[in-house]
């Protein structure tokens, strides 16, 4: 008989939303009168941006025509989206990336997933913690986890606390890893990174030959200044960074799933022989082997992001959706709630008030305010004590939660 | 430094269709006069039809408001799409399949090329010869394709060779693998098995515990009776055999990207420690993990398909390119050649005539006709001697085409 890939059996059965959507559901049936106010998953609300639908509405005429139809594109995406981008997310704040150099996807998740194949099993990864569980989970798939400690660890990955004491900012690891994931401003803690204090990461890697996943998500949200958008505006980042971005938070495109990754050509690993390779040609393999573009009319639909009409789209959007974030900072801080975050991103990250753990605080919001938010804990051990809640709720839902809890005085008062 | 995954250096590095691309272009540089046939790549060249580009329109409207935008789906595929598919694909034809052991994806090269991802290192791979090259490649990839011999042949891999000899059908593996790739109608043989036939192969994989990825991609092309369209309407197969579909070959999806695997529960694989494991639990795994869904408006292009309109769409679609695989087929006998394929499949396979090899055949006829092709060896050592032609152009190229061989006359007089 064939046999598993016993590295999935590792993994924990049971998963953070499905626990969440579980405990929600039975709520629901025990309190039908109360009106859920989800602010926790980190989707989209706002209908796709106009610039978007037209964009969507004209390529899907196009593959109406014999003329216009495109079949199968190039795995990398079409040359029309990758210049736009080059142009748009890199050329315009004076960082040169070479279209050919950049890979349109389905969307990050799926290029932070399959990234890791590229790597042979011995690399030790290193993660922030608390971390987006993509990065973990797919190395435990791909054997370079180790084993699990029950709690929320795994032997072989070196973890990087982030917890309100360092500022959520990590340190650089004691042990040196191979490969570090980075996301900046980072999910879940809504932290950003100064120049100089990414610089320091992208400074270790270099003089200790480590890569850099920079995943960029959330660049949008960025709004103060003195704060890096991409990875390359750091000195030398080109040699040990590859970023990761998405059209899912910008412009609404969770549903409709677009991405890309740029891999400069001069970002390489050692081959068994000690050869030292850039990892491109790699990844173009699996690309092309393995995956086989996405749809043109999405592509139409990302280029259109970078007119002037899907630039204030976009504008309207981050803005809509940071109003919320202040919002739910005032609200929280009213309350005497320490909070952090929701300033450069969409999340706002909050210390469980009086030592209640991640889950019970968790029950607490749901019980006490039909509150739906994300325990910390589900992000790594040292999200324990903290919560999660997202900007991506309708200004109405996200004030009538803040209200919820406003009429319930400061947090030592709520009857939980 | 990080290191690589050594498996992917083995992969010799140029392409099939890669090569082909480069001595096109050659040849377009050299002779700018003579216009070009492409009967090589096996991509649609008909617009979406109106069923598809109807639903397109209407579900981007959707995705334009605030009540009916969908950010995140689920990545198993949207129920109304898994309900149509297993009425539609399944129920239709007296097999029952479980909506929820349907699983939506951005299509089939991607499943059947991640698949394998569920499998340890250990397993031994049987894949039919000539063969789809995503299945052997992502398994080399996946370390388990031993070393290449230059040829065309890897030590660990179980060729099982399909030619004139054994009118394309495979005999049963002489020594037993673990995991078996039959796709049927074939790629690039344009083969397909009767019912007794593939029931053989089920019965051998139930006898001696093996697994079988069936690659249906083909299926809306037969035309005859008595060929299996599901592997499942053979007795027992739900216990050894996972199925992959897509909408690219019957409804134009190739450059908007849909197919699906059915994994039912019943099928299974050994841990490390004995256990039988469904593997239905470690693909949803995989592809919650790793993948973010199919595109909402393009599930819905793919319900389209299932309506009556759409239907007979497909039934347009199939007819206009089996008239070409009837006319290729035709033009090929009348000049004196031996062919295959084209009755219940979209591919024409010929054997090269006078014992020229495959790419001395395909220079031929890029030369003498301007017609691209694609060389049979590309696809697998047993290969070689054959050449593949496609019934996926227009008719007026297809026509165009045969007229250039006609008036060339028999192929011994071709000046070649």
């Amino acid at each position: 008989m064939a046999q598993i890939n016993d590295d999935y059996l590792k993994l924990p059965g049971s998963y953070l939303f499905a626990d969440i959507a579980h405990k929600v559901n039975a709520f629901k049936e025990n309190h039908p009168e109360m009106e859920l106010i989800r602010l926790g998953i980190g989707d989209v609300t706002r209908p796709l941006p106009p610039s978007v639908i037209k964009a969507l509405h004209k390529a899907v005429d196009e593959q109406a025509t014999a003329e216009g139809f495109r079949g199968y594109g190039p795995e990398q995406g079409y040359r029309f989206l990758r210049e736009a981008i080059a142009q748009g997310d890199f050329a315009s704040r004076g960082v040169e990336i070479d279209p050919d150099d950049i890979f349109v996807s389905d969307g990050a998740k799926c290029d932070l997933g399959n990234f890791q194949e590229l790597f042979g099993r011995g690399n030790v990864i290193a993660v922030t913690d608390p971390v987006y569980p993509v990065y973990v989970d797919s190395n435990v798939m791909g054997g370079r986890a180790g084993t699990f400690d029950g709690k929320g660890s795994w032997s072989g990955i070196v973890y990087l606390p982030c917890s309100a004491e360092n500022g959520f900012v990590p340190s650089l690891p004691l042990k040196r890893p191979d490969v570090i994931y980075l996301c900046l401003p980072n999910n879940p803690t809504g932290t950003a990174l100064s120049r100089p204090e990414l610089q320091r990461w992208v400074d270790y890697a270099r003089g200790n030959q480590c890569l850099i996943l920079f995943d960029a998500a959330y660049e949008a949200y960025i709004r103060e200044d003195g704060i890096p958008h991409s990875i390359y505006e750091l000195e030398g980042a080109k040699e040990v960074a590859v970023e990761f971005r998405s059209f899912s938070k910008p412009a609404g495109f969770t549903g409709l799933r677009c991405g890309y990754v740029v891999v400069p050509e001069t970002v390489k690993a050692r081959a068994a022989d000690g050869r030292m390779l850039p990892l491109k040609p790699l990844w173009n393999r699996r690309q092309t082997t393995k995956y086989n573009g996405c749809p043109y009319i999405v592509q139409r639909a990302a280029e259109a992001v970078y007119s002037p009409e899907g630039r204030q789209d976009v504008r309207d959007n981050v803005g809509y959706y940071m109003e919320n974030a202040s919002t739910i900072r005032g609200g929280l801080q009213a309350a005497g709630l320490d909070v952090y975050g929701g300033v450069n991103a969409p999340y706002i990250w909050l210390k469980t008030p009086g030592g209640m753990d991640s889950w019970r605080f968790f029950e607490a919001l749901l019980n006490r305010f039909g509150i739906v938010g994300t325990p910390g804990v589900g992000f790594g051990p040292s999200g324990e004590g903290y919560f999660r809640l997202t900007a991506f709720g309708s200004h109405e839902n996200t004030r009538k939660a803040m209200r919820r809890i406003a009429d319930a005085g400061h947090w030592s008062e709520w009857k939980i």
